[in-house]
Order: C-alpha cells, then structure tokens, then sequence
C-alpha cells in the first residue's frame, strides 16, 4: 500500500472516528435530558446546552473533513459512498441535538408545575432512542447491514410506545381539562423521540445504501425499477 | 473549454435540474393536502400519495447522480460544495414528501367529524412553507445567499403562526373535551408544516455554507473559532 493510500485510510478512520464521538455525546445528551425530567429538581440548571455546543462544533468540523476528503483524494466506489454518508448523518446528529434541547425545554415548563403522572413510556422510548442511535452509529462504522436493519425495526417499537403515550394522554386531558397543559408537553417530549428515532432509521437506511449500494428506502419503487429493466 | 469541462457543466445543471423538479412536486403536494383538508370533500381519494412516489423516484435518481458526478468528474471547490448540498438538500426534499403524506393523513381522520372551526392560520402556514420550498431551491441554482437568508427569516413567521394555532386550539380543548381529538389532529398538522418550514431553513443553509464556504448554522461558534484562530 503506497503512502497516499495509507494517509487516505487513516484521515477516513479520523472522519469515522470523529461522528462516533459526535453520537456519543448526542447520546449523552438523551441521558442528561430524561433524567433531569424523571428527578424533578427545579433549581438544577439543564446540563444539556454546553452539550450541543460540542455537537455544533463537532458537525463544522466532520463537514470540513468530508469536504477535505473528497477534494485531495478523489475517492472512488465504496469510500466515496462512505464520505457521502457520513456527511448525511454528520446532518442527522446536528438534529437529534437540537431535539434534545426541545425536550429540555418542555421538561423546563413542566418543572415549574406538579407531576401530571408517573413517567414510565417516556422513559423507555427515550432508551430505545438513544440505543438506535449508537447502534446506527455501530453499523456505520463496522459497515453492519444486520445491525442497521434492527434499529429500522427498533423504530416501530418507538412509535408505538409514542402512541401509548399520545392514547393515555387523551384521556387525561379529557377527564381534566387543567390537565391539558402538561399533558401536551409530556406528549411534546415523546414526539421528539419519535424523531430522535426517525432520525436514527435516516442514519441506518444510508448506512445499507452506503454498503450494498441499494436504496432500502422506497423498496417497492427499487422492485419496479428492477422488474423494468429486466 | 474542453469537452469534459463542458459535459460536467452539463451534468452539474441536469443534477439542479432534477432537484428543482423534485421541489416543484413537493410544492404541489402541500397545495394539495390543504386543500383537501379546507374543501372536505370526503368521498375523494387523496391525490397526494402518488405524488409522493414521484419523489420517491427522484431521490434515489438524484442520488446516483451525486456519486456518478463525485465519482468520474472528481470536482474541487465550489462544485464540489454544490454536489455535497444537493445531496443534502435531496433528503430534505424527501421529508418533505413524508410530512405532506402524514398531513394527508391527520385531514382523513378529520373528515370523518364535523369541522371544529374555519381554517384561516393553517392555510397561511402551508402558504408560506410552500413558497420557503421553492424559495430555497431557488437560492441554490442561483446561487443567491440574500434569498436563502430570507427564507431561514421567513421561518420565524411559520413558526410564530405555529403557536397561535397551538394556543388558540388549547383554549378550544379547555373549554369543551369532545373537541380535544379534533384539536388534537390540527396541531398535528400545524407542526407537521412547521417542519416543512424546517426542512427549508436547513436547504437554505446548506445553500449559504455551499456559496460562502461558511456556516450559519452556528454563527456564534464560528465567530469564536474565527477569534481564536487570530
């Protein structure tokens, strides 16, 4: 292997590298956010936005390093789906931050009022989201297809825990009308892990696109296309 | 010129072309589902899904473009950003479709009840969702940054109407329970367009950082890098 090729190999492992680093702290975040809503300590100032400060740093420079990639080394095949990839969900992790800090704000209004009701959906969706995106993550960097399939089907999990979520909120908020407020907030804070988790089956339909070179995202559409060519 | 610099210029314009046909059937999909919603003629079938397999279609399309122009043309510089943004600003699109379908669907489950109230807010929002779609596609092919700053403004206004359709359909929710499902779903459907208006924001800085070469996305982040770097 000439010297090109190995500094090649080595700047795609600090890309790889560097958008781990960027999930971890996005899981970080997940983490922080939910406890800080389950301890109800109203005085504790939300630890999550030095968090995405990190992250926002972070996704300037992974785009730089896909940007310096693509333009000094002219990658080809396999490591050029690799960068494009990596540049998507470089994207992809930027969002679950933000949305993390939506949730730390809903958290931050429902704080200042009495609990509506024991959290325990929440909770698991919010383990379930943070789980996906690591496990996409996995899959992206050991080129995992199996992995990334799971966390596709992990997201119908998360959705139908959100939609437990949204049934028995309902009915609070039909019983009690002083109810409405919070339980919209407590209904807020699940659909942002819904997306969380959407977010994370983004990232693992362009890790199997990225490996196999086929778009899992519109199967059908794939099916027809194939069955026209034939 | 030479004939490969001219057949890239020719592939770099198809590549712009296809992105702005993809916008234009986004465009006609949000038109679509409100109107449906507004006119509530509940014997039709929504027309808005087959659209959505159109753009389907065009983001595996565009796709393959972004990796054929990466991969045989090997651009530096400003092409290379514009390659990189469209391939972003094509998963945007793509969500786009998804939000107008989930649209679709929260309008059949309120066709099925008596209307809860006119609608004047929500069709202002797609209105002004639509013309951010179109307005940030715009900025990218004319590579125009005063127009994509003007879309990521126009966002405030998609956001601000999102909460008065909020606040408004809480005080309906409070003051009569069998409203609150109805309410329920046009609060879906308002920030399903506030996500739409998103979406636009994130092509039109994704359009800024393609043209300038440097991110809006943080502003105060790069103003630190910048001084520490002096």
């Amino acid at each position: 292997m000439d010297k090109h090729a190995r500094q090649f190999d080595k700047d795609l492992d600090d890309f790889k590298r560097k958008l781990l680093e960027m999930a971890a702290l996005a899981e970080t975040m997940i983490d922080l956010a939910i406890s800080e809503l389950v301890q109800r300590d109203e005085h504790q100032v939300s630890q999550v936005p030095q968090y995405e400060r990190d992250v926002n740093r972070l996704q300037i420079e992974i785009d730089e390093m896909a940007l310096a990639l693509l333009a000094t080394q002219q990658p080809v095949a396999v490591d050029l789906r690799t960068i494009l990839a990596g540049a998507k969900i470089n994207s992809e992790l930027e969002r679950i931050g933000d949305l993390v800090c939506n949730i730390t704000e809903c958290a931050h209004t429902l704080l200042t009022q009495p609990p509506l009701k024991p959290l325990i959906d929440i909770p698991r969706m919010a383990d379930l989201a943070r789980r996906m995106v690591r496990e996409s993550l996995d899959a992206f960097v050991r080129e995992d297809v199996l992995l990334a399939e799971s966390v596709i089907m992990t997201d119908d999990q998360v959705d139908a825990l959100k939609n437990q979520v949204l049934r028995e909120l309902m009915t609070y908020m039909m019983s009690d009308p002083r109810s409405i407020e919070r339980a919209m907030s407590l209904i807020l804070i699940a659909r942002h892990l819904e997306r969380i988790g959407d977010h994370a089956t983004n990232i693992a339909e362009d890790v199997i696109y990225m490996i196999q070179g086929r778009d899992v995202r519109h199967p059908r559409l794939q099916k027809e296309q194939q069955e026209r060519k034939e």
